[in-house]
């Protein structure tokens, strides 16, 4: 991820611009590149949306997206994967699900890349808590552990196999171990 | 840091070895060498430094120090400045400064390395947050941000200049922004 140094654009004039290839996000009133997922990142965010749904979207719990652009509190970001409680799903007219998602996802999970900036991936997951978000997390494959970002509340890395992962209240169906999340990494 | 992967040493054997360059520190059973500290980590750290003791050290309120190895809590851990409540520091029978410090910084700042893992130096500081110590700082050099760990606290990011960074309130005398704190890297 990096910061481009001499972007001034507003978030309305940047909502514009065409979606690109690696994705962008509109943070501080900078536009920032977010890096090409890879391997064990394309993997881990593939294998946990399916477990996530699998749990939280037949009981019409919740539902976690993948590269969905989040536009609220004067940024615009894509979190690997942004899950949301059914009832904040928008919906159009037809009762199909939104395009546009102008509110912050429940449960924001970040995935990091090599050499992408961490503090600024935990700006991203910060900004969600400070507004409306309820938990997040940071996955590091490298260090095969994960930083938990409850709202208000101090951090926890959790780093061995068997440690449980927090996750938020309404979504305590779903049920996941360290040792579990880094396994699709075995091929 | 790397995690080095077949160490097997208990704490005791580990506190036995010489110190080397590169610094060493015991974590979680592993022994994790710390990036030797460049041109951006040095500055930093030495003015740093300075300005706490400045501020601190003549009022007898606290004292920082740069690269002390702290072993507490099962961790022999060397924040890149450990800052201690002057009624905490530790002394031999005559009365000067001991060599060994087996308890908890009061306040540990670590300053991000090129290439350095992150979530590993971010489990350094939530250990010393678990285990007695009240405030945390995680400096970026590369964004020039600040990451600021209270006790039992949301993190919080500072990116602006004009941001006051918080301290312990035992430290209060101690002010900086976020400007101050980088305008040591212009040369």
């Amino acid at each position: 991820m990096v910061k481009s140094s001499t972007q001034t654009v507003t978030l309305e004039e940047f909502l514009e611009f065409p979606e690109t290839k690696p994705t962008k996000e509109y943070i501080d009133g900078q536009i920032v590149t977010k890096p090409m997922p890879r391997g064990k990142h394309s993997i881990i965010q593939g294998t946990l949306v399916s477990a996530i749904n699998n749990t939280l979207k037949p009981q019409k719990i919740g539902l976690a997206l993948p590269e969905l652009r989040c536009t609220f509190a004067n940024r615009s970001i894509v979190p690997d994967i942004a899950v949301f409680s059914w009832n904040r799903i928008p919906v159009d007219d037809n009762g199909d699900i939104a395009n546009i998602f102008n509110s912050y996802p429940d449960w924001t999970i970040e995935i990091l890349s090599p050499g992408q900036n961490q503090t600024l991936v935990t700006g991203n997951i910060l900004h969600c808590l400070n507004n409306g978000s309820s938990f997040g997390w940071l996955i590091d494959p490298e260090s095969r552990s994960i930083l938990v970002y409850p709202c208000n509340q101090q951090p926890q890395l959790l780093d061995s196999s068997s440690d449980i992962i927090k996750v938020p209240n309404i979504f305590s169906d779903f049920k996941l171990t360290v040792g579990e999340l880094f396994s699709c990494l075995k091929i």
